[in-house]
C-alpha cells in the first residue's frame, strides 16, 4: 500500500513545548524513549509504523483537556489511541503527532443494575467491562477478538461490530451517554443514562465512529442487558449462502431477539483453520461447501433447547440444511467458537491474504459471494476466496488468499487492484467498503471514490466546524 | 404560554416571489386561500395559530429541493411539515415562513423482506407503513397514538417514541438510510439497506430528531422485523411503582427482546378513563394504586402463554403483583389497550392539563413520580398530577390535571411555574425535559438552561454549519 502520509510532517516540536505537555500528565507518563515508545507505534500487523516526539498517558479527562488546550494553542497535531488493535491505521501518528494513549483512564464509574447501565472510562479493557457486567448478572454484549486488549473507547471510536450485533447492535447502539474533549480542549458532558431524550440534536453519534477526528471520547454509559441463562449453540452444513439466507430468516422469525450469533463460513475457512489449528476439529462427519455457526441465548432457560431444534428441523425439511451438529457441552460450544475464530490466524499460514470487511443488504450477500469470488479471480487466477462472517448484519470479511505457491510479495503487491474488483462489486449492490473497521488511513484515498459527494462534503464541514485548527488525529477519515 | 416568536417576522414575499416558488409545485399545489390553508396552521390542541404566505405541496424530492434552492437564493424561510401532529409547535410558521407539506411525497418506493428493509417517502402515514410492513408478512414497529394521521418523516424529524420502543427502540433506531434535503437544495442520497456502515461520520443522526432545522428528510430506508406469530397480554395491578420496576426487572430477565410494552398507570389514569370513556371497563375486579399493561411477542407461537403466566406468578410470589388479568382474546386485548390509550382524551373533560413528556433513568422514576408529585401540589394545592408511560424507557407522561372545580384558564396560566418545579425534579436526576415529543417552540426557551453548555454551543455551531443563512424551520430547537 501507498505511504498514508497526506499532511507533511509537522514541525518538531521544541523541547520546551515537550516540557509543557509533559507537566500535564507528569513525567513518569510523558513517553520519550523510543523502546518504551516502540508498542504504541507498531500496529498489530505490521502494516504501518508511526513516530512521535512523546506519548502522553493522561490519567483524567480534567489532563485530557489540558493538553487539547495547549495543543490547540500551539497547533499541535494528536493521535488519540486506546488498544493500539485497529486495522485501518486511524490510531498510529504518521507525521509525528502527539500519541494520547488513553489506557489510563480504566476506571468504572459506575454499575447500575436496575437501570441497566453501566459507566466506564475510555481505558476500560474490553473484557473487563464484559466481566464488571456479568458480576453485576448483566451482560454488556459488545464481543469481537481483540477483546482481551482492545478498550472501550477505542470501540466506541470505531463503532466495532462483532459477533452479537445481529441481536444487540454495534458499539454506537450500545451507547446512551458519552463524555468527550473537543479540539480545543472543552468538555461535553453527555453522560447521560436515558433511553430516550429529545432535547436537541443527537450529539453523541457525531463522535461514535469518527475515529477521533472530532473529539476524544473519555468516558460513555453503556447499556447492559440481563444476563443469558441459556445458551445453545450449533453447527450447520449446507449447500449455498442461499441456503443460509433463507435458514437466516426461519431463525429470525422463530427465534427473533433470541437469535445472538448466525455466523457464514465457507468450507475453505474450516479447511485453513484445522490445518493449521491446534486441538480443533471438525465437527461434521461430511464435508459441506458451506457452514454457520448458529447460536441463541435467553434470560429464560424453558425451551430454548427445543426452539433451535425445531428451527434447525424446519431447516432440513425445506432442504436448507445438509447437517447440523448442536453442542452438548460448554467445551464443545467453545470450540465450535474457537474453529470460528481462528480464521484470521488460520490465513497467516495460508501466505499473503487480501482482507476485505465489506457489508452489502442481506437479501445480496448470496449473489456478492458469487461476483465478487469471480472479480477477484479475474485479477489474481488461483487466488483463493475466503470469505467469512456475520451474515445477519450483511457484513462479510471477503479475504482472499493468494494462490497456492505464488510469491506472496508479488500477490500482495496487487492489493489496490484486487481490492478494486471486489469495492466494484459492494458498490454495485449498494454495499459499504468498511462494515466495521473504519477508514482511518488504509481506505481514506477511496473513501471520496465511493461516497455520495454530498455526504463528503457535509463530513468535511463537521470536520472544519469541530476541529477547525486540523489537529485531530489529522489526514485520519477525511 | 408566552408567544413563540423569537425571531422577527420576515420580510413579506411579493407576489412574484410567491408565483416562482409555485411555479415549482404546479398551481394547484400552491396553496393562498385561508380556508384552504387552515388545516396546516392550527395545531391540533388549538395551542399554536400560524401564518403563511403559501402553503407548498411538492410532489417529489426534486421539487422540495428546487423549492429550497430558490429559498436560499431569496433568503426565504421554510417550515416543513408531515402529518401536523406535533405537540410541541414544530411545524408551525409563525413567522410568515414559506410552509412545505411533505403529504404528497406518499411512496412506498421499496419493500425488501429477505433484507428486512422498507423504503418509504416523508409522507406516508404510519398506519399505513405498518399496514405494508404486515402485508409482507413483516413488522414495522413504530406505534403510536397518531399513527393514523402522522407522517413517516414527521416521525423521524421528531425522533418519535411510541409503545414498542422498549423492545425495538424509538425511531432513529428504526432507520438504515436517509434522503435529505439540505439548506441550499444539495439532496444527500444516502439510502442504504446496509446494517454496518463504517465509512466516515455517521450523518443520519444529524437530521434524525433536529425537527426540520438542519434538512429536510424525503425518504428512508426502514428496518423490518418478522411479524409475531403471538401476542400475550395482561393488566396488572400493583401497590407502586417500586413494585413495579421490581416486575419490569424480572419480565425482562424472563421475556428479553420478547417484553414488547411495559406500560405504567396511576390509578388515576384509570378513573379518568373509565369516567370518561365509552365501553371501557376496569380489567380487574378491584382497585389498586398502580398498574402496568404487560406484552408480550414472538415468532415462535409456543411457550409465550407459559412465559407470561410464569412471570406474573413469580411477581405474586415476590409480592409485586396484588392482581393480575391476562387478555384471552384479540377484543380483550384491544380493550386493554383502548384504556392505556384513551387517557389523554380522557384528561380533557377534567378541565385543564399541565403535560410533561419526561424521562429518567429506569431506577428513578419511582423516586421521580413522588418527588413530582409533591412539587407539583406545592406550586398548585390541589393539583391531580396522573402519571403514566413507558416505564422500561423511563418515560412518563406527568401530566397535572387542574383541582376539582377550579378555574381552568388560571390553572394553565401557572404551566411555566409547575414545569418548572417538575424540572427540577428531572434535572436532579439526570433526566430529560423532552423525552419524546421534542423542542418545537414549547420548550426552546427553557433548552439553555437546563443542557449542558458545551452541548448548546455544540447545537449551535451545527446549525450554523448546515443552515448558514437560517432558513430551515428558524426559531425551532436553538
Amino acid at each position: 500500500m501507498d505511504t498514508p502520509l497526506r499532511t507533511p510532517p509537522r514541525t518538531p516540536l521544541s523541547a520546551e513545548q515537550i516540557a509543557r505537555f509533559a507537566a500535564i500528565v507528569g513525567e513518569r507518563h510523558a513517553v520519550v524513549a523510543p523502546a518504551e515508545q516502540a508498542p504504541y507505534l507498531a500496529e498489530p500487523r505490521g502494516l504501518y509504523h508511526g513516530v512521535t516526539p512523546v506519548v502522553l498517558r493522561p490519567g483524567s479527562t480534567d489532563e485530557v483537556a489540558a493538553i487539547l488546550r495547549l495543543a490547540d494553542a500551539l497547533g499541535v497535531a494528536v493521535v488519540p489511541q486506546g488498544g493500539n488493535t485497529g486495522l485501518v491505521g486511524g490510531q498510529i501518528p504518521f507525521a509525528g503527532e502527539i500519541l494520547i494513549s488513553l489506557k489510563r483512564l480504566d476506571r468504572i464509574r459506575e454499575i447500575d443494575p436496575a437501570s441497566n447501565t453501566m459507566t466506564c472510562e475510555a481505558g476500560v479493557v474490553l473484557q473487563a467491562a464484559q466481566e464488571a457486567a456479568a458480576a453485576a448478572d448483566r451482560l454488556f454484549p459488545l464481543s469481537l477478538g481483540a477483546e482481551g486488549s482492545c478498550t472501550i473507547g477505542g470501540n466506541l471510536s470505531t463503532n466495532a461490530g462483532g459477533t452479537a450485533a445481529l441481536a444487540y447492535g454495534v458499539a454506537r447502539d450500545l451507547v446512551l451517554g458519552l463524555e468527550v474533549v473537543l479540539a480545543d480542549g472543552r468538555v461535553w458532558h453527555g453522560l447521560n443514562k436515558l433511553k430516550k431524550d429529545n432535547t436537541g440534536y443527537e450529539l453523541k453519534h457525531l463522535f461514535l465512529g469518527s475515529e477521533g477526528t472530532l473529539g476524544i471520547i473519555t468516558a460513555a454509559v453503556l447499556k447492559l442487558f440481563p444476563a443469558p441463562r441459556a445458551v445453545e449453540t450449533a453447527v450447520v452444513g449446507l449447500a449455498s449462502p442461499a441456503a443460509a439466507l433463507a435458514l437466516l430468516g426461519l431463525a429470525q422469525e422463530r427465534a427473533g431477539g433470541r437469535l445472538t450469533s448466525f455466523e457464514l463460513m465457507a468450507r475453505i475457512c474450516l479447511d485453513f483453520a484445522l490445518r493449521h489449528g491446534i486441538g480443533l476439529r471438525d465437527p461434521l462427519a461430511a464435508t459441506h461447501p458451506w457452514y454457520v455457526l448458529i447460536e441463541l441465548s435467553s434470560g429464560a432457560p424453558e425451551g430454548l433447547r427445543d426452539l433451535i431444534e425445531e428451527t434447525l428441523t424446519l431447516g432440513l425439511e425445506r432442504g436448507l440444511v445438509d447437517d447440523a451438529v448442536m453442542a452438548e457441552s460448554l467445551d464443545q460450544r467453545a470450540a465450535f467458537w474457537r474453529l470460528r475464530e481462528f480464521i484470521s490466524d488460520a490465513q497467516k499460514h495460508e501466505g499473503g491474504s487480501i482482507k476485505h470487511d465489506v457489508s452489502v443488504p442481506v437479501a445480496a450477500v448470496p449473489d456478492f459471494i458469487a461476483a465478487a469470488s469471480a472479480a477477484a479471480g479475474a485479477v489474481v487466477p488461483g487466488c483463493r476466496p475466503v470469505p467469512f462472517g456475520h451474515l445477519g448484519d450483511g457484513n462479510i470479511h471477503f479475504n482472499v488468499s493468494q494462490p497456492v505457491g505464488a510469491d506472496t510479495a508479488a500477490f500482495l503487491a496487487r492489493w489496490d487492484e484486487v481490492a478494486a474488483a471486489v469495492f466494484a462489486e459492494v458498490l454495485a449492490r449498494g454495499g459499504s467498503i468498511s462494515a466495521e473497521h473504519g477508514i482511518g488511513v488504509m481506505k481514506r484515498d477511496v473513501l471520496p471514490d465511493v461516497k455520495d459527494p454530498v455526504a463528503m462534503a457535509l463530513m468535511h464541514s463537521l470536520k472544519a466546524v469541530l476541529d477547525p485548527r486540523g489537529i485531530l488525529n489529522p489526514g485520519k477519515v477525511v
